[in-house]
């Protein structure tokens, strides 16, 4: 055993003290909300035969092309070590081919950063361009695990509610802006509420960052998931964006792919130096077999998912329908995007997660609590149709309303 | 095009010198090294036929029980979906049998958590249990990556060099601790310098963390590296050692891992709740193919990787051979873990990168320049010999070898 350095009476006295007290997580991570998927899944497993209509996934798999590109993996002797930080080159080409196909977005000015999901492309853009203290304009209600991550980053997140029906106050978010704001936030389709933003917004929004000298963060995971003829807009294929632009994407959700883990962010090129170095640090590389299967599941493309989205649109209308036998309890956001409906329940004092909490364990139906995503002056609640068979969601959406319903 | 409210002139006039000023990467990633393997890398590919004892990976691949696991992945419906953010269950189970068996440390207080490697464990660790501002005590020369999540972090790296022959500085560890220290990082088997640290040492690390209230990391991941027959110790074995120390670990060595991205981490339970949190916010869960390629890695176990140490063992008794015959040129830390050299290179001026650019311009054959581990004060080189099959690896040393000693 060697021996410790004999240390200063005035370092030990406070030793006993601290040691229960110093060992702890960090204040910044004290003031992160728990996540609020295994809390509701915790609920689920506990009562059997409850229908989750909580976390936000689609119910089918990957296409066939992800075999076929796997196998390509495992024909390669390179394959298992570690691949380009910013994700392997045919896979980085064939996202830069339909960000300018798909997406109006052009290369030039731009590079495309292969991520383990879209979240840590959120994560990584944010740790890049932010220091401690810093603020995020983010509208309200807000994708949870944004949030999450602004304070994770050591940032300060600025929520700004959005209006009566979900849609920005561009006024609102103008006004919020300080010598701090490092970046706004948009979320279209919305995440949790569904509600699609009209594109003289999103400009507006990308104008205001440009005068403003602060970056737009756009998040598209949503952008193939549209109903009404609704059609998607990225901020990347405005004129002079590249320079403040930075949109994220997932495959999570289009292909079957959550568990796969690949998402990717077109962003500027001025930015890729930090990048690098934190995709470095945090991940090295996304897992190459993943990436692989992912340029399996671009092959297949679009169509893939083109009937998927038609099947949840006749679930999303008949959800629309049994909604309307209710409109003395609830009121819905009129969303025209991804799988979620978000709804208000104006007469309920008790507080969103004992809603949800009741509506498990009484009627078999799991929905998130509005407030994981910031909404604490009323009662509201997520609704994820995206996850089960036709049959099965418009299940959960009967229990749902007859739950609802219930309330006195 | 919706109108946006006028701002005031105080707002305005700065506005077009912040356009151009502001849109950059925040300082924190100005202060964090650029990674220095991409670069190595470039060099490589500029100059064909150059033998590589950079980047440190294996020269082979995983065993073929990750193939029969794989397969198992294919025939769970529920594969594709988010897996539980600390890992999947029989890859948990199997981990903390490992870790009881193979490295003394009980499961009582503590949580397992899988990560998309091991550079993530460590980056969720800090994150869970850092403010911006704290410090964290690395010995040197540190892991570069390892430095970069502390600025990453928005903390402060605080680098304590080691002793002549690159085993840990006590007293000057204990000296380095402040009110803001957090941790303290061991790396043995060491990551650059190949450096065993005896388990006496580790015990007084771990102790004086403990006394601290400091957590003790501990990183692992070259664990069955070893040669002339020393043994490997966890300070997780320790007794009292459960709250608070962090033990981090890989795949990607022993099992030719490096592009499915598993590590795991051993934690405090009492971190649980953070690391939740961030695990969540980065990356969900690993990639849960690759989690089930690491339960058949597992299957196959320590023994697979045996032989190939022991190939490695004779790579490395040339190299020692080789660097003997050069002594007035080079002096080699004396190292008995990973697959590293350390090699100094007193007479040299120019600056290690300058060298290891010529290197691999005239010699042709790529090491690590000792910078990117924070050694300034002297020219050092890590060199890499797991990545190449034995034949080449000694090739590649021999070219280094006479590089180093064609030096005037």
């Amino acid at each position: 055993m060697v021996a410790l350095v004999s240390i200063s009476d005035e370092r030990k006295r406070p030793k006993l003290m601290t040691v229960t007290h110093k060992l702890r997580a960090s204040r910044r991570m004290q003031q992160v909300q728990a996540p609020i998927i295994p809390t509701i899944e915790d609920l689920i497993r506990a009562n059997p035969g409850t229908i989750s209509l909580g976390q936000g996934v689609v119910h089918y798999g990957p296409p066939q092309t992800v075999h076929e590109a796997i196998s390509r993996f495992w024909d390669d002797p390179l394959s298992h070590l570690y691949g380009p930080v910013e994700g392997i080159d045919p896979l980085r080409e064939a996202l830069v081919e339909k960000l300018a196909l798909e997406n109006g977005i052009a290369a030039q000015g731009r590079a495309v950063v292969v991520t383990a999901g879209s979240n840590m492309g959120f994560l990584n853009v944010l740790l890049a361009i932010s220091d401690p203290g810093d603020e995020f304009i983010l509208p309200g209600p807000f994708y949870f695990n944004q949030e999450m991550a602004v304070r994770i980053a050591g940032c300060v997140p600025v929520a700004v509610p959005t209006d009566v029906d979900g849609q920005l106050d561009l006024k609102a978010l103008e006004s919020a802006i300080t010598p701090r704001t490092r970046a706004m936030v948009t979320v279209s389709p919305n995440n949790p509420t569904g509600v699609v933003y009209p594109q003289a917004d999103l400009r507006a929004v990308n104008r205001l960052c440009l005068e403003q000298g602060i970056y737009h963060i756009s998040d598209e995971a949503y952008e193939y998931f549209l109903y009404d003829g609704v059609q998607h807009f990225s901020p990347g294929a405005i004129t002079d964006s590249a320079q403040h632009t930075i949109c994220l994407y997932s495959l999570s959700k289009a292909y079957g792919f959550a568990s796969w883990r690949i998402g990717y962010a077109s962003v500027p090129e001025s930015l890729m130096g930090a990048l690098r170095k934190i995709q470095d640090t945090n991940v090295i590389c996304a897992t190459v077999i993943a990436q692989y299967a992912a340029i399996g599941a671009l092959q297949s493309g679009r169509d893939y998912c083109t009937p998927y989205v038609a099947e949840l649109a006749a679930v999303r209308a008949q959800a629309l329908d049994a909604v309307e036998s209710i409109t003395d309890k609830v009121r819905l956001l009129p969303g025209e995007g991804a799988f979620y409906l978000f709804v208000e329940v104006p007469g309920y004092d008790d507080g969103d997660l004992r809603l949800a909490t009741r509506l498990i364990k009484e009627h078999g139906v799991a929905v998130i609590p509005g407030s994981a995503f910031g909404v604490t002056d009323r009662c509201t609640l997520r609704v994820s149709f995206g996850a089960l068979q036709s049959a099965s969601a418009i299940d959960g959406i009967g229990r749902l309303m007859s739950g609802l319903n219930a309330l006195a």
